[in-house]
C-alpha cells in the first residue's frame, strides 16, 4: 500500500482556501499512485480554531465541505481520504480522524486525550472519547489517533497527565501501524522528544509510526511540521521539513523492514529558533495580509536582530526601520543602526524626537524644562510608538515590536511605547537567547550584518543621560535563569532561593514580574519558543496580593 | 443550629490578607453563638487564582495556612469552619469544600463539575470527583457542594452541559440541607436565574438551600455576592447585599417551616449594571493599590457616563478629568465636558493638542498640511492618550479607558489612543445601554449630573470636521442587535440576516467584528456584565479566514 501524507499550512477559518489545499494534494497524490491520502489535524478549520468552534454555523459549513467536496473524490478515484475534522454529536462536539471512503464515512476516531493547558483549551470545546477501536488499512490493523492521543505513556512518562492511554486500548486489539494526525506547536527541545518518544513507542508495541503534524503559524503558535515516519524498529525512514509544506510517500512494505539508512535524532538548537521565528513572522504577515513591516531601529541589540529576522521572513526589500534619536541617544548608536540598515539592505528614515519632545516638556511641564524622571523615559518611548503607528497607519506597514521576553517579565518597557505594534518577534526570546541569535545570524552570513559594536556594547534604553540596563536590573547572566525557573518552570521564590540565588535578587525579580502583569495583559502577539510563553497560555490575575513567598 | 455564613471579597493571591478576613469573621461568629461558620469557594487564595494554581509552592502555603492557623481554631472554639480549598492529591489538584472540626479536617468535599466555558477554565487545573457524600451536620444531612456542582439538573436545563448531576447523588442519600460555597461572577439576568433555580431545586429535593457567594471584583469579573437562604418549600428567608461584606445567621429550625416572610425574586435591571460596574471599578482600584483615576472628557456620552461611575466609586475627589480639545473639537462639546465636571465635583484640567497635533504634522507631513485622513485621526487620539499617560505615570493616577462595547466591537477606536488606560469601565457595555446608565444617573441625582445636550446629540468622535458615528457604522439601535446575536448568542452572519437584519449590513458589520480581533488583543482589562465580553473569556484567533459567512 502507498500512503500519501499532506503536511499542510492552513490557516484558521478559511474553509474554503484550506480545502483547495486539500484537495490538490488530493489530487496529486492520486496521481502518484497513493491508496489513502493522510492529512493532519482539522485540516479545514486550521488549528487552532478557538471560539470558532462556539460557531453552530461554522461546524455545519466544515461538515458541508467534507460532505459535498471530499467524500464525493473518494467515490469517484476510488482513494480514500484520511483527515481531521471536527465531530458533533447532539450537543456534544468531538475532535475527529474520519476516514472518507467510497462516497461515505467508513469510520470516525474521536480523540481521547485533550490537552487543556498552557496554550491548550481542547476541554473548553470537546468532549473525550473513551472508547477506541482499530481500522484496517489495506491488511494492516491500524490504530488511528490524533495529537495528544499518544503523548501519555505510562511508562515513558513520569506523571502522565491522563488517567487514560488510548494506545494501549489499541494495540491490545492488535494494531500494527500507528498513525497519528497532530497539530503540535513548537517549543525549544520539541524536536528532542518527539524523535525520543516516538522511537520509544514503535519499539514498544512493535508498530510502525507515522507521525503527521501541521505546518506554519498561526498567531502565536509556530507549528512546525517535521512529520516522521518509523519502521517498526524504531528506525526513522523520514522526516519532512520544519518550515514549509510537503506531500510525501510511503510504501507499507518499507515499515516493517531494516532502514537502508537511518539518521540521528534532531535536537533543536539557535538555528532552530531563527528558523521558528522566521516562519511565525512570515506567516503573521501571509494570514493578516500585510506585506511591509516598519520597526524602530534603536542601534540596540533586540531591534537588530528583529530587522535581521524580519529581513529574511519578508526579504529586506519589504521592511522599514525608522531611526528615531532622542537628546538622549548616543552618536555610535544612530551610525550602528544606519550601518545595520545598509548591511541588511533595508530602507529606513531618520525621525528625531527632539521637537516633539521639546512640544511636549513644554505643554505638560509647568519649569518647561525635562525632569529626567520615569514619566519622560516613558514619553520618549510613547512619540516613538506614535510616529511608528502613524507610518503604520498611513503607509500600510505592519509595526513590529522588538522587546525581549526578560524586559517584558519585568516590565521594563513601556506600554503603547516600545510595546506598541502588532507582532513581538522576541517577546518569549530571554536577552541571553538575543544574543545567541545575534552570533548565529552573523555566523551564518557570510559578512557580519549586525555590527560588532551593537552586540559588544551594554545595554542601554538610552532613555536618560548615560542610562545602562544594569542600573534598574540584575546582570541579565543572573535575570535569565530566574525568569526560567520562575515563568517556564513554576518555581516558587522560595524554591528558587534553595537553589542558590541571592534572596534579595530573587525576591526583586519576582515581585517586578508579578506586579508588571497589566503591560503583558496589553502585550501584541508574541510568537512562541518556549513551553511558557506570554499569550494565550499565561493567564495570571492583574489585581492581586503577593504574599505568599 | 446556628450557622454563620461569610459573604467576603478576598483578593486573589492574598492568603495572608484573606486569612486575617476569615478569621475576624468566624471570631465573630462564634462569639455570636454560632455552632457551624461557613465560607466561600476557595476562600484563601480567592477565585479565580488562575495561573498561581500552577506553582506548587502557592498551593503549599494555602495548605500551611489552614493546617497552622484555621484548624487549631476549631479544637479551641469547638466550632467548626466550612472552607473552600484546593486539595492536592498526588499529582492531581481538586477544588474542595473542607470541612474542619476539632483541630482536624473531618471530611472533604471535591467538585464535581468543573466550568470550562467562556472565563472559565477549571478543567486547566482540576480533575473533577465522580462520587460524593452527604455529611451530617448536627442532625442534618447535608450535600455539601462547590459553585458549578448545583447547576446541572437535568430537568431544569434543556442542555445540560454535563453528562453528570451531583445533586442526584447526593439526595439519595437522604440530604435535608444543600450548602453550595460559590464564587460565581455577575452577568445580566444571572439575579433571574439563580433566584428561579434555587427554589426549585429546594421544592425538587425537599431541601432547604444555602447558596454562599464571594463577593467583590476581581479584576474584570464581578462577584455580586447576593448569597440567599431558601426553606424547604422554596421561600427566599434572606438575600444578602450584592456589594459588600456581611456575615449572617440562619437557624435551621427555620429552614424547615413557612416563612414568615417573604420577597418577590430579584431580577437585575439598568440600576443592578451600575452597581455591578461601580464595585468593579472600586475593587480594581483597591487590589491595585491605586487611588485615583484620571481620564478623558469629550463632551460625549461615554466619558461622562465613566466620568459618573467613577466618582462614585471613588468619589469625586479621586477623579482628575482631562479636556483634550483638538482643531476638530466643537465648542459645545468643551463647554459640556466643564459642565459635568462641575456638576460631578471633580477636578479637570484642559489641555489643548492643538500644539502637539501641528509638531507631528510638520515632522510627518511632507505638505506640512493636515491630510485629515484616518490615520491623523488615530494621530489625535494618540496624543489624548500620551497625554493620560503622561499624568498617569508621573502622578500616581489609573487611566480610565471610557470606549463602549460597540465601538470595540466593530473597531471604531484608535489602540494606543482612547483604548489606552488599565479599566476600561464601559467595554462591555453597549452603547444603547451607555444611554440608558446615563438616563438612570440622571434620575437617581435630584439634579441632572450629566448635561442633557450630551445624550441629546448625535454621537462623534470629532476627529474631523463635522464627523458622526453614523458615517462610518450603522445606527447603534441596529449595530447593537446585531452585536448581541453575533457576540453573545453565537449566531452565524446567515442566522442573523434570516431573522430579519439587512444583509450587507450583517456582513459589514461582522467584518468589522473580525478583523478588529487584533485590537481587542491589546485591550484594557474590561469590566464583564454579558456573558460573553471581550477578555479572559473571548478567545479567537487574529490572522485567519473569514470564509465561512
Amino acid at each position: 500500500m502507498r500512503i500519501a501524507l499532506a503536511q499542510l499550512n492552513p490557516t484558521i477559518g478559511a474553509l474554503n482556501h484550506n480545502l483547495e489545499k486539500v484537495k490538490n494534494h488530493y489530487q496529486r497524490g492520486v496521481e502518484r499512485g497513493a491508496d489513502l491520502v493522510v492529512f493532519t489535524e482539522l485540516a479545514l478549520p486550521g488549528y487552532p480554531p478557538r471560539d470558532l468552534l462556539n460557531y453552530k454555523g461554522f461546524l455545519d459549513q466544515e461538515r458541508k465541505l467534507i460532505t459535498n467536496e471530499l467524500m464525493p473524490l473518494t467515490a469517484k478515484t476510488g482513494v480514500p481520504i484520511l483527515i481531521g475534522a471536527n465531530q458533533r454529536q447532539g450537543i456534544r462536539l468531538y475532535n475527529a480522524a474520519l476516514l472518507l471512503e467510497n462516497g461515505e464515512i467508513k469510520s470516525t476516531h474521536l480523540k481521547t486525550l485533550l490537552p487543556y493547558f498552557d496554550v491548550f483549551d481542547e476541554t473548553r470545546y470537546y468532549t473525550r472519547c473513551t472508547e477506541r477501536k482499530i481500522e484496517v488499512l489495506g491488511d494492516l490493523p491500524t490504530a488511528i489517533t490524533v495529537c495528544e492521543d499518544i503523548w501519555n505513556d505510562m511508562d515513558y512518562f513520569n506523571e502522565p497527565l491522563y488517567d487514560l492511554d488510548p494506545l494501549k486500548w489499541l494495540f491490545t486489539q492488535g494494531a500494527r501501524l500507528l498513525i497519528n494526525l497532530s497539530a503540535s506547536p513548537y517549543h525549544y527541545g520539541k524536536h528532542a522528544l518527539r524523535e525520543d518518544m516516538l522511537p520509544y513507542l514503535a519499539k514498544k508495541y512493535n508498530t510502525a509510526v507515522i507521525y503527521l503534524n501541521q505546518v506554519g503559524a498561526n498567531d502565536e503558535l509556530v507549528f512546525d511540521g517535521s512529520s516522521l515516519v518509523y519502521n517498526n524498529r524504531g528506525e526513522l525512514l523520514y522526516r519532512a521539513p520544519a518550515d514549509q509544506e510537503e506531500l510525501f510517500f510511503i510504501e507499507t512494505d518499507d515499515l516493517f523492514k531494516p532502514a537502508a539508512q537511518t539518521a540521528p535524532p534532531d535536537r533543536d538548537d539557535i538555528g532552530t529558533i531563527k528558523q521558528i521565528l522566521e516562519i511565525g513572522t512570515r506567516d503573521y504577515f501571509v494570514k493578516t495580509g500585510f506585506k511591509k513591516a516598519v520597526l524602530g531601529l534603536s542601534g540596540g541589540i533586540d531591534s537588530a536582530v528583529v530587522a535581521a529576522l524580519a529581513s529574511e521572513a519578508l526579504g529586506p526589500e519589504n521592511i522599514l526601520a525608522i531611526l528615531m534619536p532622542s537628546p538622549y541617544s548616543t552618536e555610535h548608536s544612530l551610525e550602528d543602526a544606519k550601518k545595520l540598515a545598509e548591511n541588511l539592505g533595508i530602507n529606513y528614515r531618520t525621525i528625531r524626537i527632539d521637537q516633539p519632545f521639546d512640544t511636549f516638556i513644554n505643554l505638560l511641564n509647568e519649569s518647561k524644562e525635562p525632569e529626567l524622571d520615569l514619566a519622560e523615559e516613558n514619553l520618549q518611548a510613547r512619540l516613538r510608538g506614535l510616529i511608528l503607528m502613524q507610518i503604520s497607519n498611513r503607509e500600510g506597514y505592519l509595526a513590529l515590536v522588538t522587546g525581549n521576553k526578560s524586559e517584558l517579565a519585568v516590565g521594563y518597557s513601556t506600554l503603547y511605547g516600545d510595546m506598541a505594534g502588532g507582532l513581538a518577534i522576541l517577546a518569549d526570546v530571554r536577552k541571553i537567547m538575543v544574543y545567541e541569535l545575534a552570533h548565529h545570524i552573523n555566523y551564518i552570513h557570510v559578512k557580519k550584518v549586525i555590527p560588532e559594536r551593537i552586540i559588544a556594547k551594554a545595554p542601554s534604553a538610552e532613555l536618560r543621560p548615560d542610562q545602562k540596563d544594569e542600573d534598574s536590573l540584575p546582570p541579565y547572566r543572573v535575570l535569565d535563569p530566574i525568569l526560567e525557573l520562575y515563568l517556564e518552570k513554576n518555581w516558587s521564590p522560595s524554591e528558587i532561593i534553595t537553589a542558590g540565588y541571592e534572596e534579595e535578587t530573587v525576591k526583586k525579580v519576582v515581585k517586578m514580574v508579578d506586579t508588571s502583569e497589566y503591560k503583558r495583559r496589553q502585550a501584541a502577539t508574541c510568537l512562541r519558543i518556549s513551553p511558557y510563553a506570554f499569550g494565550a497560555g499565561r493567564r495570571m490575575p492583574i489585581a492581586r496580593g503577593y504574599d505568599y513567598y
